[in-house]
């Protein structure tokens, strides 16, 4: 018997890196359900060369369908590849179903971080990140217990503007954030790579998936994109994974977790062939975001979900050309600074403090 | 109760490393015996300051005292940093009474792999390594099965004359060999890493410790010596360790494997400050001796007992002024080639093939 994976968000930058790992591991694997948002001829698509048991398009706002596909009893692994709030539910609908989720929605655990954590706690479920950073801190763990760990050191390209001028970032064309030097990924993720937002997020994920604390999680910018995180241990110790940046790695280690199988389509490292690794330290003036979004997640409570929400406006309206580059960040901080902080710890609480959020960044985007 | 452990070699760059370890860790480790074999002075002011149960120096060839040091009931862990052939026996003899053999005394393994593996088998002795490329090795396998593992990939850091030209590296003066770039290390070892033979020696260890064939196990040079190895999964992902070049972690974490222990003297890893890591292939014109070892390590047999000898007599000879650098491979080579490789299954084989191959190397090197 192969092992039931649900795809949430299939169409997209992760759910067709996931399907092409599929393919290579069906000898493993299989897929039972399918879902997409926007694009329903290349669902359709899927649905024809998959053949799952069940397929779900999710319109207009209806996610009952990413559910259903969520917790069916003959799904073990539900790969969470949706991007945005729209993902949550799904998230702890699997996880208090007992499912593993590969997750690589990091704004569901960014803005609920308390609820999907409980929920994977009372209904036995499983976290595994999809994210290469906490791929990489997953991997760099090993298993070893909390007390063994000091620090995480998460790395960040830098994006395509870590070279320039604030005034010039200010001024960012839609066509220059989507210029990612390293990566290729969707669009909204690639624009939080170029204000640094998405290494906030992925501090406030580092959190919750392995119950660190805010000062135990540094990120250090490596233009490079090979180390993708680094384990400091309490000896003083430190291990760090090192690969080419390409999400499969990752998308397949959250499948086989903690075991590995071998894939032959990896692109073996080669160290000499990738030059010289640097780090630079992160530059708050040129990536002000960045520092917003920790201070969210240091204030806990709903704080991580109005800036999660804010962003996600602030970047809808830069990719619609209604909003300047150098607005999102001030968008961001207005609409925290308007929001009072209260606990997140039901899921009613965290989608009001989203739709305050996206309400606040409007007011913000507007004035 | 803490963990008795003995310390062969007390007074060498090994020993006094890890004597600083423990004076750290007293509330979990007390030294039960030490050892010495030119340096009395030395050894009595460590035993007047550490009181252990036994004290032995070693001189004339007697190891009678290394054997009862690391066998005694009340040892756990024995530390082995002699430097050569004479830490053998003690190795055996602690493995065959299932202790811990921290092993720096990576020649007794290259020597007597098969001898060393099978005592430490048939005892329930376990082997962990000290070197720290060996140690970092550990740490990236963190427990996982052998058939997880697609490669390891030792580093080194090029030694003195890395960007020498063959010419002038054949007249190197044993000062300029001793002119560490990174590590501060014993003389004979220091001069193991100018030729690479000390690399050649950790990958035939490397294939003993790990039970990994020969052509899993890779090399590059990586002159700033912070990343000290890196295993390669079977799914493409891989796991690097990283640290400052201090002897003191890998040896701490021998005594404390698989756990880690908090050591507030551990120098915490500052990649912004460490500069940019680079990595180049070795050029083998410019390290002779390190084909040789590879090739001693895939012959099998007796022959890496006759490189590690042929090694040991060289350097000494050059050490004395004797034998000029650029002579060192091919003393070894000329007492590679006079050899009739046989098994190298039991202790008289080996240590006859030492004797055989100091002889080679005596007659090549005056010749």
């Amino acid at each position: 018997m192969t092992i039931g994976v649900t795809v949430l968000g299939s169409t997209g930058s992760i759910g067709r890196a996931t399907l092409e790992v599929l393919r290579r591991h069906r000898d493993r694997f299989h897929v039972v359900a399918l879902t997409g948002a926007t694009n329903a001829e290349l669902l359709a698509e899927q649905a024809r060369a998959w053949r799952p048991a069940y397929v779900g398009l999710a319109q207009g706002g209806n996610t009952d369908c990413l559910v259903e596909a969520a917790t069916r009893p003959d799904v073990r692994i539900v790969v969470n590849g949706i991007v945005g709030a729209a993902g949550l539910e799904a998230t702890l609908a699997a996880l208090r179903a007992g499912k593993r989720v590969a997750l690589a929605n990091k704004e569901t655990l960014v803005m609920a971080g308390d609820v999907v954590t409980r929920a994977a706690r009372e209904g036995g479920g499983e976290l595994v990140p999809v994210d290469s950073e906490h791929s990489a801190v997953l991997q760099c763990l090993g298993g070893r217990p909390p007390d063994h760990v000091a620090r995480l050191i998460l790395t960040a390209s830098g994006g395509p503007f870590r070279t320039w001028t604030p005034e010039r970032v200010a001024r960012a064309t839609v066509a220059e954030a989507l210029n990612h030097p390293t990566w290729r990924m969707g669009r909204k993720i690639t624009v939080d790579s170029a204000t640094l937002v998405n290494k906030a997020l992925e501090v406030i994920e580092a959190h919750f998936l392995f119950g660190v604390r805010y000062d135990q999680v540094d990120v250090v910018v490596h233009p490079q994109s090979m180390i993708h995180a680094i384990v400091e241990f309490v000896d003083g110790s430190t291990l760090a994974q090192v690969s080419a940046p390409t999400m499969e790695l990752p998308i397949l280690y959250a499948l086989t977790h903690p075991e590995r199988r071998p894939d032959a389509a990896a692109p073996r490292l080669d160290l000499v062939a990738a030059g010289a690794l640097t780090f630079e330290p992160i530059d708050f003036a040129l990536f002000p975001a960045y520092g917003l979004g920790r201070a969210a997640g240091e204030a806990g409570g709903t704080a991580p979900a109005i800036f999660n929400a804010a962003n996600e406006i602030a970047v809808e309206r830069f990719l619609e050309g209604a909003l300047p580059f150098g607005r999102i960040a001030p968008v961001i901080g207005a609409a925290l600074a308007r929001h009072v902080a209260a606990p997140a710890d039901t899921l009613s609480a965290v989608l009001a403090a989203d739709a305050e959020g996206r309400r606040l960044a409007l007011e913000a985007a507007c004035s």
